[in-house]
């Protein structure tokens, strides 16, 4: 059992807060999930996961790294790659938000026993890193391409920020502070002129301004974000476009090189427009970013199409097989979304967070808790090995969900995602609330102009489609209640009158009164755009915002799924929270040239093609798996 | 204009020289190309790309680094990977075929004066690495995983074979002796009791075994092939597949790993099979080949899915846009291919062989054989860049042919396969000669029962598919001329009357008679087996033994060639030694989300698609290209 302090009124507990923008989020205290899918992957994260990543960064000496730069040992016994550190920020970033959320004094100890550990490990003029600077180590700021040391100042920063917002302006964010100070000492105006091969630290520093009011944070994020681009860091193997220093942000076309990087630069740079009303700033992210949802996306959401650099491919290179789909691209995807979508006030960002949210984040977890998918392909061709719960895995290697990496980005990043999960699901403008995300949740909030409302929504979607609204708090003059109608719900309805895009009802709206939305989350068969050259003669099937997948587990016979092509002219049928498909065995012969004169395939025998939620791929042992299946005739 | 020694009878110039086997090699003294395509490659090969790569390998320091070592400076000024010296003895082996088909006397100065400075460098014991053992360097075999050592010897063997095999029994050979000697000291049994992770010495020791009759080299390269595959090397993010040390090669079922790798190994592997008569052995490793090219092999014959660790991917994961088919990959497949060939007798070898000189050693070199191609992708998205002539390049980036690699293994072993062709054009059984290649050529040669034959080869194919063969000796009692006819050569024929497979001729042939051969090389559309789901879809253009492509500097208006569709119901036009076809325009919105249900393609209008030999793209400037070709309709 856990115990709980009484939780502060959290103004501000939100992951993101722009001074402006279109739409404002909504504290953590205003919105709590209170059943379903979400609420039950948030408990799992808060009783499991979170003590999961802590245990493991314990074991692999993370945190002991920070006690051997206080002994002045680091040098000798330090484990773990060059940002090690920052794993341990994102874990205290997502204890943060779960003792926001649910006042867990354990947790909240926690965070204060590690804060008191890296407050001793930091320098007198603010610098902190366990892998550069001391005896024996090479020098500070020696290898800014690849050493991170601003990326996990970026990410202590983050941590230090989500417990400022949660209400405790302790010794994390004074160790924040003093970091972020020593930064713009270091890489301010006449400092050193360049930036860190990762970003994180430029939304970091605004979200901190933003928390601080201290402008120099912005200010510092401002020259990164300018400075990047112009050929500052090294030319490398994969090209300077691996880290975004190919062209400035301002100049750029669509996201390119590792993903990662190229979305927590985004996210920065949007923060930096908002702050700043730089709207050419603006339009070119959101102009890129749209580029790259149109051709550089998978179905699910993820992003990145190659392993060796963990990075966008070209327009329309989206191999499902090699589909490297980081699960940390998929949390810094939805940080971009997000924060276009509060600035622009364009509901339809909440299509793509929802579709990463199911189909990225929700994937890689395993269902308890205690394993990750590090990326996340739409098709395995041989089954992957179970990982042994008690072993570090390579990052990316052929096998299910393991329980830590080498580079062990993603599970804290998970983590700290569904920790603040709540604050993703609702906005407030002036005289509405904009609702994004249909997931059973209570919401009692303040509008802009100071009504308050509330809101509470019964739903068992995306099992089925029907959402009820239940207003519990309103005024006695109109507002706008806004719900997004994602764009795959065609027929949907609120109240019964057709809805698309966004349904905005504006009105007075009396307690008790119920609002109904029908979503139509019938299966549905989907192609590519034919330039997506590797799905060609395919189709997908979604449910919803579910992406499905055939897993071979549900073949009989022990066929596997690239045996099997899916018969379109057979209608799908609903089958729990999946599909039922009609499907053709393909027989083959495995051992001669497989080129030559296109010929028809043989007719062959039929079989059941059942498809569940692609979120679910891997939890029944090893599988091969496919989300989209060639059509056959 | 190049001065020429008289070329002694080199009655064993030959690549490989089994003690055993259905087939004869024949020495290059015996096979002479005269005219066409391949001549004029091997020309400008001895003209320009071998001192091209002696040139580079100057100026990037890796011969210098033999003089260092033997100055005692090597551990501060040496430059280069761990496995430069391996390209220096590919530079010598080259220039040795070069100089044992043309008696070029100023390559056999240089190959002494290399051998001179090499023998230098070599220690007493016979170890010879410019990279390890010596003061302020890691020791000896600290590394065997990745420190090349005994792949350098291997290269070091391979070139003293050649200089034996071409008549000169000089200081290269004994120093490959010493080295050769020194593995079986240090690596036999009782020694260290490991592999390299890089194959290579295993082929090479049994040549070496070939050429000197010395037993314990072949005993050496079996304990080589037998040691690896039971986790005798350390496990790392790829696995060890990777160095093919995660099953025993007896075992396996097709290659894996990384390619050049596992092509290398399994030549080793046949090379210690035949010269043991383990046909156990021999029959794995031609089950696993022949695995891999029903499986995992491009249309081009060329190998290697992966860019991350250079490997194949899994079955039928082909995808054309990130093929890696690193040239040296093609270069093995055909050390392969061609060794199997001589033990079984199986003709059809020769199809691979023919596919993989044409469309991947051939489009490596650009024209002028001054720049190579490390990978050889099948589908170019983006137009690469023009590579600097003066600046040595990444391997694996997204431009151009290029002068010289920080990876150059590439170019030297283009230049060694090149310099060596001839003795890949034939072979003799007892009583009969085997013509594998229809390149202009002359042919002068003893069967195995002693009777002297010979046979001019009057052609331009592959431009069109008209051979004459004119027996130039021929004996008074019968002998078999036999033919490859390719697979695809449907409608060929010998004097008239159909043939396929091998072409069998049993007579007195008369000096002076013509045998007229025709095989239609008319372009030809070709679909790859439904499993290779990444050209799903699309189709091929061959013609003969050439795959096409189709170019955007071929295409109106500045269409890219993902814009265009080709339409299969109009028949394909000859083209020079390419094609036309029939292609329509496809018109998209790059905008919007590219998944949805599935529509038909709006029609659009049609333009002519002109299709290039593959080998020949990249050489009018940056261009992006495609061989698999979306079909319309």
């Amino acid at each position: 059992m856990h115990n709980h302090v009484p939780a502060p009124r959290l103004a501000d507990a939100r992951p993101v807060v722009p001074a402006t923008g279109a739409l404002t989020p909504l504290p953590l205290d205003d919105v709590r999930l209170t059943g379903g899918f979400w609420a039950e992957r948030q408990r799992i994260n808060g009783e499991v996961s979170i003590d999961h990543c802590d245990h493991w960064e314990q074991r692999v000496g993370w945190i002991d790294n920070f006690r051997a730069a206080v002994d002045g040992t680091v040098a000798e016994t330090r484990t773990g790659r060059e940002f090690s550190d920052s794993d341990v920020y994102k874990l205290i970033e997502a204890m943060a938000w779960e003792v926001g959320r649910t006042g867990d004094e354990r947790l909240d100890a926690r965070i204060h026993e590690l804060a008191a550990l890296i407050g001793e490990a930091q320098e007198a003029d603010g610098y902190l890193n366990t892998r550069f600077g001391r005896p024996g180590q090479e020098p500070r700021y020696s290898d800014l391409a690849w050493g991170h040391e601003l990326y996990c100042y970026g990410h202590l920063i983050q941590a230090a920020v989500a417990r400022l917002r949660t209400g405790h302006d302790d010794e994390l964010v004074a160790i924040a502070r003093r970091a972020a100070d020593h930064v713009c000492d270091v890489f301010g105006v006449g400092g050193i002129e360049s930036v860190c091969g990762h970003p994180v630290v430029e939304p970091a520093l605004v979200e901190l301004y933003r928390a601080t009011g201290e402008r120099r944070y912005l200010d510092q994020a401002t020259l990164f974000v300018d400075r990047r681009g112009h050929g500052t860091l090294p030319d490398i193997e994969f090209g300077r476009a691996y880290y975004q220093d190919d062209v400035p942000i301002r100049d750029a076309e669509v996201l390119r090189g590792h993903s990662v990087r190229a979305l927590y630069l985004a996210a920065g740079a949007i923060d930096v427009a908002v702050e700043t009303q730089d709207d050419v700033l603006l339009d070119a992210v959101e102009h890129q970013y749209r580029t790259t949802l149109a051709r550089r996306t998978y179905l699910t959401g993820g992003m990145g199409s190659h392993h060796q650099d963990e990075a966008f491919g070209d327009d329309y290179e989206l191999p499902p097989d090699r589909a490297y789909c980081e699960t940390c691209a998929g949390v810094a995807s939805i940080m971009v979304a997000w924060r276009l979508m509060l600035a622009t006030g364009d509901l339809s960002y909440g299509d793509v967070v929802e579709r990463t949210l199911f189909n990225v984040v929700a994937a890689s977890p395993s269902a308890d808790g205690r394993a990750f998918f590090y990326t996340n392909p739409l098709h395995k061709r041989v089954p992957g090995a179970t990982a042994d719960p008690d072993t570090v895995s390579p990052r990316a290697l052929a096998q299910l969900r393991a329980p830590w990496f080498e580079v062990s980005c993603c599970p804290t990043n998970v983590a700290r995602t569904l920790a603040s999960l709540g604050g993703y699901l609702a906005t407030t403008s002036d005289n509405g609330l904009q609702l994004h995300h249909y997931a059973q949740c209570e919401i009692s909030t303040t509008l802009g102009d100071g009504r308050q409302v509330g809101l509470e929504v019964r739903t068992r979607y995306p099992e089925d489609g029907h959402v009820v609204l239940v207003v519990t708090q309103t005024a006695d003059t109109p507002w706008e209640l806004a719900l997004r109608i994602p764009a795959w719900a065609t027929g949907a309805t609120v109240d019964g009158a057709p809805a698309t895009d966004v349904a905005r009802l504006w009105r007075v709206f009396e307690v008790g009164e119920e609002i109904h939305v029908e979503l139509p989350v019938a299966p549905r068969l989907t192609a590519a755009d034919t330039r997506v050259d590797a799905v060609r003669g395919t189709v997908a099937v979604e449910r919803g915002p579910l992406v499905l997948c055939a897993e071979s587990v549900d073949l009989p016979d022990d066929l596997q799924v690239d045996e099997v092509l899916i018969d379109t002219t057979v209608p799908l049928q609903d089958h729990g929270h999946g599909a039922r498909a009609s499907g053709w065995v393909v027989e083959h012969d495995d051992t001669s040239w497989p080129y030559g004169p296109p010929v028809s395939l043989p007719r062959s025998r039929q079989v059941d093609l059942v498809l569940i939620p692609y979120r679910e791929w891997a939890n029944r042992g090893p599988s091969t798996m496919r989300v989209w299946i060639p059509t056959a005739g």
